[in-house]
């Protein structure tokens, strides 16, 4: 019997009297609200302000075939050890966009709420963007660094159109090559269709608009790019710096932390060459970790960014403390 | 000399041509928005919806007073071990505010902006508070861990009054018979004396309406008080617990965790009888530990919950991961 049929039929019978007397709010003044805060978080780096931007998060099934070489009892218990649920792989998506004063950046663009159905809870970067009083009209460019949908989708709307309109696209030389090559996709397994199609739908009819770039230099003043490839062949990180700051975006270098931070030679189903993939996320936390340098990963958990530190089997991620001034 | 002049003197002179194409913004289309989004976090336990609300963080001057029984240098290496700054130490503020879906409760109430020169950074509750949607006149009941300004100073606006004018306020017994005996008062040394003026000014005109309770028995449905003495005499923690979750609010039973969770023998300066202090901490960080329960410390960094692990040497703090969805 639901409350409130219990009350009608109190108050409909000798027990009146008694419900009366019952304390009266069967629901606080405040109704539960349902909804997370806003899911963007500032810092600065020198005079550069960096607002970090999430998308949401993909929980992926966890099957033996999330990580290539590693027993699944073993990954279970790498989850189990961080607290996570041993079902499911939290999987989150936190972009970076920088402003430097005189031009605003995007360092990836999120799934686009292209993915929905694969992933409920991903999605919100635009709405996101918008409770961090950032007007997409107003980025100026776009640096991508690999061409997998929740990194590229984002830079449509859903009606095709470009959800940046006045931004310069950005992409690594060696990762147009490979996704946009016909052969590439008559030769890719059926599983990889998708990718090389989705990087059709999103860049076909604005090609002549995307620049391409050899990483290894500075693409902005204090972003530098950096060849970061195995994950996927043009694989590209970015470091950025101002003043005596500096941050590494790994991007894709490593998934989920307490598994490939934790275990770097583990390797997850997503990198294309996976020992490559392995020599590149061991190079990009040495380099973190030697320099204490703040890092930022795509699949690291909201706000994404840390410090990285040696341990005898691999590293460890140091969450940034959240700070309420910039 | 500024932006602006430069280019009015190129634009007076024969550089008129050269500076027509220059890049034609000096500053970003968008401003830096130099503020930090909105200081609130959210989660369930069972039915409960819990909202962290962050009250800025106090950067406290690091001195050899700070941990009575450790060297300098050792603090200075835990403070840097989690790259923190090793001149001060952060001590953030976030209490809780649990809607259990008929009553909204709060635990502990900030430092009601009332020691701002003190810490510049500190006294955002009411922000936050706002920008998670609840209003202070819809909160029936407020629960207080201890007596320090940083924990009861919120109950009241600058003005004197009653910042939750609707709310139940609920004290430990035994922190109001330590803090509002003059004897006591009289004698404490100068240091303390402000807590206990400070005691006065929050209760001394609603002493009636205050409810004094014994910890150790179920004070809200779900909601049970833990006598956790040390920090001060009726410092109280508080267990949360709905469908098949719980939450324990350890309070200040440790100060910053890379400090007093990692090393729990380690004593802070705020603490009142020390070796007390200490006992409790371990108590109830075992507890934690023992049960996989997550915790919850008021100076532990924004959303400030996460898991307790047992170490060689004390504990670790595994923050929970930032969802974007209940």
């Amino acid at each position: 019997m639901s409350d409130l049929s219990r009350r009608h039929l109190l108050a409909g019978s000798a027990m009146a009297a008694v419900a009366a007397t019952l304390p009266k709010a069967a629901h606080a003044a405040a109704p539960q609200s349902g909804q997370q805060g806003p899911g963007f978080y500032r810092f600065k780096i020198g005079n550069y302000e960096v607002t970090a931007i999430n998308d949401g998060t993909w929980y992926r099934k966890l099957d033996a075939s999330f990580v290539r070489n590693a027993a699944l009892p073993d990954v279970q218990k790498a989850l189990a050890d961080a607290f996570l649920p041993t079902d499911v792989v939290p999987i989150p998506f936190t972009t970076l966009v920088v402003n430097t004063g005189s031009k605003l950046i995007a360092l990836d663009t999120g799934t686009g709420a292209a993915l929905g159905a694969m992933m409920p809870q991903a999605g919100t970067f635009a709405t996101n963007l918008a409770a961090a009083g950032i007007d997409p009209k107003s980025v100026d460019a776009i640096y991508i660094s690999h061409f997998h949908p929740d990194h590229i989708n984002g830079i449509k709307s859903k009606d095709g159109s470009l959800f940046f309109p006045n931004a310069s696209i950005n992409v690594p030389e060696a990762e147009w090559a490979f996704w946009m090559d016909d052969g590439n996709m008559t030769r890719a397994p059926e599983a990889a269709q998708f990718a090389f199609k989705n990087s059709r739908r999103i860049f076909g009819d604005v090609a002549g608009k995307v620049q391409r770039f050899v990483p290894g230099k500075e693409v902005e003043p204090g972003i530098t790019s950096i060849a970061a490839p195995g994950h996927t062949p043009g694989h590209t990180a970015y470091s950025i710096a101002n003043g005596n700051k500096s941050l590494l975006y790994v991007a894709d270098a490593t998934n989920n932390p307490w598994l490939f931070v934790r275990n770097p030679e583990w390797q997850a189903v997503f990198d294309a060459d996976p020992n490559k993939a392995t020599e590149t996320r061991k190079m990009l936390l040495d380099r973190a970790a030697a320099d204490k340098m703040l890092a930022h990963g795509y699949h690291w958990p909201f706000p994404a960014s840390g410090y990285i530190t040696k341990t005898a089997k691999g590293y460890e991620l140091v969450p940034a403390m959240w700070s309420p001034n910039l």
